[in-house]
């Protein structure tokens, strides 16, 4: 019996150029030094180097600089399959860590599990990177929710 | 019929030291500007001032940062109450954002619920501050391993 | 400084029928055995007698059988707030479960933490009833989607 | 450059019986009609043919079910993985619902992600099997906590 596998077409064929620039006015995502390094139809990837500015007490990657690649990459994998001028909105995610976030390099990535007409359901995997080696590091699930007509830098609410 | 209301005490009279030292270790909550701001058994609160260096895409602060001080909150509200050698660690959290993330600042408050010999079970809450106001911002439920016998700054993994 | 605390009203004068009608509709409430023992305006209690056909393996209620009322009550709490003809669908929900299932009894209480237009956000707490004492067993984060203009017995997807 | 594929090996050569005895007795499991069909290292597969005693008010599998072959699926994964006289627990777990739960039967596929020394990781697709057909319907991801000396039937606690 076969399991159906989902796979995904973009409908915005500008979907690469609009996620980049989106992704470039999150100022956070600067401060924290983290860069979009693939963009997909229903996958995207962010790769954040290590730097001791973005540590916890014990010397490894904050939590919640994991936490935060991985909405992201979710969130804009999500955004590869909507119309140009729908903005998503993470309504949750949940967040396992599984090993310390530590190496070279995070690099997470998002892929769209079910595509519905206003919620998307992701997941995310963050690995290390150590000597060309991937290690998980942690895992999310995560709801995204479709706003259509938005424009960017307009109020949002989670509704 | 009463309910059972959980009550604290911290069994390292040195808990709020302990606490504020940890956290002025994490690089990351320096780099996003957050303080902590309140430290009592069982309940930690982490104060983040509005600024634009931290913002998503729509100018609100970053879902993913919004996640890392309630992360933070929670897992230090557990740390309070843990011997003095134990760390925590966050195995999980899972997060609903409510309201988008503006005003003057934000202000995460942790709490645990349930305090186990090995796993705390928390929550917490975040609220966005605009003229005396606070208005709910995202909600957390998290899961923290303690770790006895931890020396801070050694290597750690999420088992 | 004043935390705004939620307040529910109904909007439809009949929700107590109309929630308690859909609750009887529910098959398999029946077959383990769960009533509703209140219902208000964003609030709904559910509870279950302990019976051995409802065991794990320990001889405890089964984990499963706590998300299944801690799901329901919370879901019902959201349709308290809706109109008459809007049905609600669990997007998602997480539990934690922090003491066996144990005792004559289980309530689980289902409040709303934020209604939305679209989505509500609600939270519960499953209780075991021992000697006319309660003790937290579980507690749960819940998404809730409301559907406008739903038949009842009429199909549903998650979008 | 390679991901690190996980590959699990069942200490317990009497791994299959010892879960399979652990199902049987799990009386609820029984109520409900699922059966456990498939049990491999790291992997379990629990089926529940559809039946009118177990929907909600739409006529569809009631998603607290759903919910609680998940979570044994992928508890079960778990234990497969542990010393014979490991019992597991669930900490919490996290389930998206992505389509009504309706066809023929259900099949819950739970596997472990990562395993810990006392924490494990696991994940659960649920489906629907229609016409030879199997569609996603949920989707859950789990932490579960290994109790080493555990006699079955003996009281349990979360930590």
């Amino acid at each position: 019996m076969k399991r159906e596998l989902p796979s995904f077409t973009a409908r915005d064929p500008g979907f690469r150029e609009r996620i980049l620039a989106s992704f470039a006015a999150q100022r956070a995502m600067t401060l924290v030094g983290a860069e979009m390094t693939s963009v997909e139809p229903g996958c995207v990837e962010i790769t954040l180097p290590f730097s001791t500015s973005i540590t916890q007490q014990h010397g490894f990657v904050h939590g919640g600089i994991v936490g935060m690649i991985a909405d992201s990459a979710a969130g804009y994998a999500a955004n590869t399959l909507t119309d140009a001028n729908t903005s998503v909105l993470s309504v949750e995610y949940k967040i396992n860590f599984v090993a310390p976030a530590e190496g070279e390099r995070l690099i997470a990535r998002g892929e769209v599990v079910k595509s519905g007409r206003r919620l998307l359901i992701t997941h995310a995997e963050v690995f290390c990177v150590r000597d060309g080696r991937m290690t998980l590091c942690a895992l999310m699930q995560q709801t995204i929710m479709a706003i259509a007509d938005k424009v960017e830098n307009a109020p949002q609410g989670a509704q």
